[in-house]
């Protein structure tokens, strides 16, 4: 997504995403670094392999500057993640751009990607608030509604914590940007926007019964969208 | 990703996707690869930057054994991508799994990672023929109802071919994996589905008068869901 209108705003004085300009944008570049990241369900996590990048989706969660990741201890990638540097990116896809010449399609999209160097968690507190966190941001109002971690789980369980302060944000929205001369075109030009949604809850099969959907699911549910067929 | 019920199918007899049972799976398998490709909009490309992985989200295509990504010929990360082997994940969120117990939450997601060597296209044909399954993937019907790239334009971008031969597709669906000792229990447990859905097309502010939303645009308007809130 290497398009004209694409607004890089780095966070961070690294090599990687160095931020020279506009510093007084900090305070809010941070905000849009937690925004992207807090309205995300996955990131994918770049680690090194035997000397090549390989890139895996996984859940995470964020607290203050800290984004937490967790996974089994018999995880070698996530041991991997622990010797060498990584990058993590969260992607949220918002439209596909309809441009009126073939190199000006897009997309519009909100992206972080943080860069740094995972540890692994030892504190039992830090441990069990780094799996809180990471639990509530995939189902929030659930880690104090179901039963909680016991040792043994606990003890087959890697926490693996990444500072925030090298990120950068990467937003485009907006129509295409297509050349002058094109615009007189006949040509459909525009976004088709793209949304996540959450359909009805599905109760497990095994559910005892009488257990009813709690409001913390419940109002997950995303407001009917009702499309309709349009010619504009 | 790591639980229990993930099916990890690996495609390819390399030391990071062995596929040593199953043989006769791989036709299968690699039908599974197609599917999570073709179903994506964009892919998370892992390259080695200076030692250190960076994830980036990009848009890409494929057509038989090859994935083809495309950027500005300036675009550092691309370069680096032609230095190094990278990686390359699609990823499909298809819903949230709540569970009894906070360790056993997951994702229902279909997920494919390529692994590999990127290699720039510098034969014409070649490079068109990737540009345009990029642009045909991002927005099918397009290529031949846009104005087509120009010497000066197909100058400026790089097309870049990534074969398929070494790639894993790991999926998971249903509901939880709750522990025998917690199904009794009187906390919900299921899953929220995900989806991800087109909407209305919003024209461009500088559309020429007259010009009407193409049937390719206007057929890909997902289906009115109308979720209601249900108490199971």
């Amino acid at each position: 997504m290497t398009e004209s209108r694409a607004a890089r705003t780095p966070l961070s004085p690294t090599a990687r995403s160095t931020l020279t300009r506009y510093r007084d944008r900090a305070a809010t570049d941070r905000g849009a670094l937690d925004a992207v990241l807090d309205a995300g369900l996955i990131c994918h996590l770049g680690v090194l392999l035997h000397g090549a990048p390989v890139v895996l989706p996984t859940t995470y969660g964020r607290d203050g500057d800290t984004l937490y990741l967790h996974g089994s201890t018999g995880a070698g990638n996530l041991r991997a993640a622990l010797a060498e540097p990584v990058s993590v990116a969260v992607t949220h896809l918002d439209g596909i751009v309809y441009a009126r010449s073939a190199m000006h399609f897009s997309m519009n999209y909100r992206s972080a990607v943080v860069h740094g160097r995972a540890v692994e968690l030892t504190d039992p507190e830090q441990r069990l608030h780094g799996l809180r966190t990471v639990v509530e941001h995939a189902a929030p109002g659930s880690w104090e509604y179901v039963r909680p971690p016991t040792k043994k789980e606990l003890a087959a369980t890697m926490v693996l914590a990444l500072d925030l302060t090298e990120a950068s944000v990467k937003t485009r929205a907006g129509g295409p940007g297509d050349d002058p001369d094109d615009l007189a075109s006949d040509v459909w030009a525009g976004v088709l926007p793209v949304r996540q949604v959450f359909e009805n809850p599905v109760p497990s099969v095994d559910l005892a019964s009488g257990v009813e959907t709690p409001d913390h699911v419940r109002d997950r549910i995303s407001p009917a969208s009702t499309p309709v067929q349009v010619r504009t």
